[in-house]
């Protein structure tokens, strides 16, 4: 008989499953980079014809590595959410659409031919940041992560767990009221989040304050140019050229971001708040006003977190830029497989998807 | 040897610390109240003469009912918030003014010579309706319960625990910024639920609306009157007199309370979140409103709570009034003891305040 070199369980399969590509990562033992491979996401193909390819993308992937199937623990998707994690079944994606009911975790499953764990990328994300990223040292293994992107994602870590929630959509922060009487927003709600700290919402508020009477003539421009009117952008002409106008795109930004950490800080009382995704970079730019918005709307911070008395580090709530950046949510997904098999694991299992 | 006729451990004790009276109750095994003593909270006096009537009203109550001190389990303390659940001592308390930074709990323990434990008098609440209230049945032991007394308390149970967060405050509910443009809260922030849905919120809009052009002949005379301004008489005007203006009144409690449910459902992806409290006894006022703004504000509750479908009842999110009334935190402050006790406790004892 012969036997693999490697041993049964080593490898995990992360895949970040995105609106525009698709990643796939080979992980090791240790959560090592061992190969990894991106594509387009072709969402026009259908889920189904997209599963194939990410099987199809797979089977190289291990053969370049001398890798057998059976050297692998299980296969981790991150996905944009919602999705019924107790199902495994795609949610009504505004940025997939089409692929709506879809059973991605089981198709996935019988397409590669092993077990797989589906979660949404900002879970993942969060699992990432949590483990190898800026909230590692957290004792009470509590933390939100705040992903601004296209939109804005969230995931929670509760006590060790990653919460899931009733319906397995583990909330979404990124629709959490900030202001009533705020901008409608593409899910029907009214003044969410995500229409004033995603990339989106930064160019929608960047549209609005140059259209105002703060609105300089540099943004004005910037905005009518439709390739490059982009947050960089915008940060670049803030930054670079100390717009006036572009500093207040991202202070708008901060203080509702402020607002929404606030409001979750008040409702959990959490030690960390960590803040990722690609708008996050412009973290100069906007964390002054959201650390004020924060201070200014949280009664739980101030009383944990004196500004006169920072030495308090054991109750202190800690606002901190993620450390991972994009390639977070792959290392999550690769992660799940290997959290699910520690019989002591961290993650609840009575919330958690089976194995398909 | 004379033995007592009682077992060990069989009666625990709460107490129910408010700002102007205190309740201690004397519980049986299956939680019956067995005797009960209910004396003025004299503030005034200082917190460690209260401790001292507090221990004073106990031993009668031991005695009267021929039981022993060692036949306590232990006393569970239900106290306004802000606490300190890992040291057990006060914070600052609007209710309590000078008994800030007090041990209640040691001082309890000794003066007693009984075990203690020290809760919040929301979260106490929380643990009532849980266990004998509205949350009886929930599978997935998850619930937020939003008490509508002087001000708002909340207390969170996720996924079997009472989550008492970094600090040990557990959230505050009550403090989340329901409008940034909103009034000025005691705490400091601006636009916190309190200011909208509690019974000191409640008149202030009261009095806003009958200065306003909404306001009718019969809500300013009811504002003009000292005594008899209370969200009882408001609620009597709008019910028994079908005053437009005093329905206003719950309609734009109704309105915010549901953008605070909201947020907790948008974040927690919540399965059930019961309102109590005195103000919630006007549940027929305000109800239609919150429910409505909770549709309009929660992305999460639309999707799993569809208003055509309501057979899906396994993921539907409810709203439910407290079924305890006002003796819920004096239960669930005499059921701390037995919680903690029990070995496979549903309370997350890593966060749990330990018998003093």
């Amino acid at each position: 008989v012969q036997r693999s070199m490697n041993e049964k369980g080593q490898f995990t399969i992360g895949i970040d499953l995105g609106g525009t590509s698709t990643r796939v990562g080979l992980y090791g033992s240790t959560m090592q980079l061992v190969d990894s491979y991106r594509m387009p996401t072709r969402v026009s193909a259908g889920p189904s014809a997209c599963v194939g390819e990410m099987a199809g993308a797979i089977f190289p992937l291990l053969r370049n590595n001398g890798i057998v199937a059976g050297d692998v623990l299980g296969i981790g998707i991150g996905s944009p959410g919602p999705i019924n994690l107790h199902t495994g079944v795609l949610g009504v994606l505004p940025n997939l659409p089409g692929w709506e009911n879809f059973p991605l975790r089981d198709a996935l499953a019988e397409a590669a031919e092993i077990p797989t764990i589906l979660e949404s990328d900002a879970n993942a994300a969060a699992i990432a940041e949590w483990k190898f990223g800026a909230g590692q040292e957290s004792v009470l293994d509590t933390m939100a992560v705040v992903t601004l992107g296209t939109g804005v994602g969230s995931g929670l870590i509760l006590g060790g767990r990653v919460w899931h929630g009733m319906s397995g959509m583990g909330g979404e922060v990124g629709h959490a009221t900030v202001d009533p009487n705020g901008v409608l927003c593409n899910c029907g709600s009214r003044g969410c989040l995500e229409m004033y700290a995603s990339a989106n919402g930064l160019l929608r508020s960047a549209t609005e304050i140059a259209k105002s009477a703060e609105g300089s003539a540099a943004l004005r421009k910037l905005v009518a140019e439709e390739d490059s009117f982009t947050p960089q952008e915008i940060a670049s002409l803030a930054e670079r050229e100390d717009d006036r106008s572009a500093r207040i795109v991202f202070e708008r930004m901060g203080f509702y971001l402020g607002i929404g950490i606030a409001n979750l800080i008040n409702t959990l009382d959490l030690p960390i708040v960590i803040v990722g995704g690609g708008v996050a970079s412009a973290w100069p730019l906007f964390a002054p006003e959201m650390f004020r918005a924060v201070r200014e709307f949280s009664v739980v911070y101030r009383m944990v977190t004196p500004s006169q008395n920072e030495t308090l580090e054991w109750n202190r709530t800690f606002i901190r830029p993620a450390l991972l950046g994009p390639s977070a949510g792959l290392l999550g997904a690769g992660l799940l497989p290997r959290l699910a098999a520690i019989e002591s694991t961290s993650v609840d299992t009575s919330l958690t998807p089976e194995m398909a």
